[in-house]
């Protein structure tokens, strides 16, 4: 069993819209090692594989910063405060992202987005029935284009590298593992 | 096609040594709208799915300051500035990670870890008729457990939410395609 590192002191380094860099003092309790970690604070995320009614996946591409450049992705966003369950925010980041609503919504699975640096999940969620009945509502900076593809051309998208988002391929997993049963 | 937003201005928030943190003023050539726009630079990373020849993954287990808990993923690391290629840092952090060196090297995928928020890659590997043959060199501040398992028990440990670090699914991914051919 890997032994842990207790927090002896945390400060915040500095704080943006999305996360707070916080820097901690910490101890290994196995080696009684000191060293200082920088880490992310955010809010947990969600995304959402949604399938029509004629097997399309409902796809977004927008213009990431991170990497500066547009990115072909499935639809998410962050768990508001607010949310009393991530499906909440699943069904509400699909339906603002891109019009569509779906008749189900069920947990495929949860990653830790990036463990060394962030505390915080994503949880993925199969959308099946979807159909686009609502209006796209998007954030002040948010530009996306909303496009359906047929679910058995996703996997060749992730084989030309057009899809390479380490949170939907995630995603793409786990639904096959759920597909697989 | 997604418009891009133009780059105005970058000034740097805060340095760390694993990332640097930019502050981005871009204007967006769809809209006209501006922002600012937090991101995190750093180096690429490598991480490698690497079998013994009795068909076992090499796992490895450590604290990760992120979560502050745990976690069981697969080698991997950052891939240094004289690497002159990824392959060269995958073989390395598998080695110094958990003294195993495989017989062959190959590219499985390349994902963007978070496009939303960091520019950077992590590129996967398929390490095949690995040995431990090599010492562990761990960095300073690196305490590492090395497990192997079954290929045919990885399935398991993702759908218990054993392993749910979205980089080592993506890669877990990666080689399932792969093996599908």
């Amino acid at each position: 069993m890997v032994k842990p590192w207790r927090t002896l002191a945390t400060r915040t380094v500095a704080k943006t819209p999305i996360f707070q860099l916080d820097a901690h003092r910490r101890v290994s309790e196995h080696s009684g090692r000191e060293g200082e970690f920088v880490t992310l604070s955010c809010t947990d995320w969600v995304n959402v594989v949604a399938i029509t009614p004629a097997d399309e996946v409902v796809l977004i591409e927008q213009f990431r910063h991170g990497t500066a450049r547009s990115t072909l992705e499935i639809p998410g966003g962050m768990v508001d405060p607010g949310d009393r369950d991530p499906a909440v925010a699943a069904a509400r980041e699909l339906r603002e992202e891109t019009g569509y609503v779906a008749k189900t919504l069920v947990h495929l699975g949860t990653v830790e987005p990036n463990p060394a640096i962030m505390g915080n999940l994503c949880h993925t969620f199969l959308a099946e029935g979807a159909e686009r009945t609502a209006e796209v509502e998007l954030d002040a900076h948010e530009e996306i284009e909303v496009l359906t593809v047929p679910a058995g051309e996703l996997e060749a998208l992730v084989r030309a590298g057009r899809i390479r988002h380490a949170m939907v391929i995630s995603a793409l997993h786990f639904w096959e593992l759920h597909r697989r049963g």
